[in-house]
């Protein structure tokens, strides 16, 4: 369902709340912009919080170790104090440039936004989930088959196949299978081409139990085609592994293979690319297009290295050169460890100070 | 005292034991290679250490809050498990090539050292005392005339006069007079230009404490001039605020006018400058001499700012660039998260794992 169409005006949009994004939210902030965030996910982190939440990083200046999801924790609680505005779980489809030069980025939920600035931080594409690609199938889709499920009302009393062996589907059977009882579905069916699932080992556990206990049935293939049936999905066509064919019959089918990220809408901006990869200045982190910068694992110059450390120092030089750009004037430098307009921004700058000379602070 | 004479042989050598130098170690330390530190000061982190220690900085990533002091503590634990070899309170004096190729660094202490790659995190110069200009004073340098104490014995029974009104000065004053019967002046004396001194509140209470005592004397007033008696100085002359001129009686002068940063020596290590800033190439930070490299507030490129995590990324891609320059093949990125090899490096690399293959790591 589209969300409502009015169009919000700002000065600074970032696309991509991976940590990258998170730290321009946070440069920004310093130079006195409020950010607009969107991410097609539902949640912060990009890659370390998908690819890596849980594994330790060690070459983060001056943090010896730290899992991807403390780093995404920590990011975000630095870039609070400038209460960025997220939109989460919208897929960004479009930037063009109005008549007037502002930029108007769009996103596939409906959100339009008109601003002065972009900064794309958009790693290696916007995480979608992995599409269970079968001919018809998507005929189905919003009705009996759900990448996503919004309202568990409607699998009461259903047959309810759940795809994947991951995280993300056996979270999705747990969750299925401790529904209230007016809500439970008749039958629970975790379709899988192994009989080995990867999930923590708690959520293992829980789920072995069920199977035990006769609540969750296991199917073990390879999903083939669809069969139909008046109109309506009825089963899908197995291949098992013993090479046998068999039908599937269900009502509903939650597909959780996981994510990709899908660089797609990245590349028909009209900017400058090499190898999918956007060119940039490494004065300014500009594209080609004013007022379109670029940060992060998107980008590529000479000597460009994917690491969180080069991303926290483009998306620092970016913020500078926007607010140059927004204002028509250079910027000198400023520490946070000694700047009172720094200080006040981050909501830090003890009010009882002797100096209020500068308070309130201005947007530059 | 120079140091024995003896020539180190290494792969790398980092000027400056400030943030960027720091970690730098680590980045090269990632790479394989094991350094050998050099910085004018006895203590490590620059300016972080020195010009804001207690101050909060905001704006290192992932850290929304961390003092000077915890800085450098962090930076200096993170390279610990490469093993740095410290070189502390030595000059760099200078950096020339070998007919072989190799660049010979010397310092003013009489270390000599033989690398194959030099990175220069010199930021704004070296940390030197800040020296007090009286003609005929440095005659008696290391005599009666001293920058550092490092023998308290020779104070007994003299008269010493301390000169300064800042940390330092109040420092060497507590200490002067906790010193044993036995090494105990004769008399102390702090001479500043002002009757208020800048210290912490615990120190300047326990000089406030002496001063009350009668065990230390101040006097006030700038020094214009020495006067000598038989070969040896005598006193200093003192111009008093209220314009009169008198003599300060001593047998040993302790200057401690704080640290004065001295850019002297990079300037003269032939290498390209704009305004005082070493010329660095943004894909490699290499300057113009071949495995010379320079990062942090000592470089100058397009859109550069002097702020640590500009230093940080630097630092990184400096790294890459030199260990592919040692070994002349392209070096392919390797994330800490993920890389067996780079865990090993580090010490965190279980050694229980099962995959041993690439066990012990091997320098590239
Ligand atoms: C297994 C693994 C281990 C790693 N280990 C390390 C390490 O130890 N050290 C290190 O420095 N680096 C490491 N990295 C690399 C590091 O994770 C990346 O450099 C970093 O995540 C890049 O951040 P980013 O914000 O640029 O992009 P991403 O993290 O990729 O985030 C981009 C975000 O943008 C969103 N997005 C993209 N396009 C759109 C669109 N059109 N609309 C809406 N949203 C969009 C995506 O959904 C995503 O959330 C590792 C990477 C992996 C995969
Ligand atoms: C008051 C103040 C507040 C700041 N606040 C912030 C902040 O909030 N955020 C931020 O990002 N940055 C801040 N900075 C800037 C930050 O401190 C610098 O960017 C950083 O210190 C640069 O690190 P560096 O290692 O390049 O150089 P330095 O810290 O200057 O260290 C260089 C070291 O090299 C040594 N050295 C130089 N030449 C020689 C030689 N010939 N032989 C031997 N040793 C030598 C010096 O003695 C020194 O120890 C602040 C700076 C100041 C002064």
């Amino acid at each position: 369902m589209p969300a409502s169409h009015h169009t919000i005006d700002t000065d600074a949009v970032v696309v991509g709340a991976g940590p990258v994004g998170l730290f321009q939210v946070f440069q920004l902030g310093l130079q006195g912009l409020q950010t607009h965030v969107i991410d097609a996910l539902p949640a912060l982190g990009g890659q370390c919080a998908q690819l890596y939440g849980d594994k330790a990083i060690y070459d983060i200046p001056a943090l010896s170790a730290c899992s991807g999801h403390e780093l995404v924790q920590k990011l975000a609680q630095q870039c609070a104090p400038f209460a960025p505005q997220w939109h989460l779980g919208e897929l960004v489809n479009s930037i063009s440039r109005q008549a007037d030069g502002r930029l108007e980025v769009t996103t596939a939920q409906g959100t339009r936004l008109l601003t002065r600035t972009v900064f794309i931080a958009a790693g290696v594409g916007a995480f979608m989930p992995r599409p269970l690609k079968l001919a018809g199938l998507d005929d189905f889709l919003g009705q009996q088959v759900f990448y996503e499920l919004h309202d568990a009302d409607m699998l009461a009393g259903q047959h309810v196949v759940i795809h994947g062996g991951g995280d993300s589907a056996i979270a999705q059977v747990l969750e299925c299978a401790s529904l209230p009882p007016a809500q439970r579905p008749t039958s629970i069916t975790l379709l899988h081409r192994r009989n080995t699932f990867e999930a923590p080992a708690d959520m293992l556990a829980q789920f072995e139990e069920l199977r035990a206990q006769g609540l969750i049935q296991v199917a073990v293939g390879q999903a083939t085609g669809i069969q139909t049936h008046a109109g309506k999905l009825a089963a899908l066509t197995l291949l098992a592994p013993d090479g046998s064919t068999q039908a599937l019959v269900l009502d509903i089918l939650l597909v959780k293979l996981g994510l990709l990220p899908r660089l797609g809408p990245v590349t028909e901006w009209g900017l400058t690319l090499e190898r999918k990869q956007l060119e940039v200045d490494t004065a300014t982190f500009a594209t080609n297009s004013p007022g379109i910068y670029a940060v992060g694992d998107i980008v590529t110059y000479p000597g460009k290295r994917k690491l969180l450390v080069c991303g926290f120092h483009e998306a620092t030089l970016a913020a500078f050169a926007a607010i140059e750009y927004l204002t028509g004037q250079t910027t000198p430098l400023e520490y946070t460890s000694s700047s009172t307009r720094l200080q006040q921004r981050l909501g830090i700058y003890a009010t009882h100070s002797q100096n209020h000379s500068n308070f309130p602070a201005a947007l530059p």
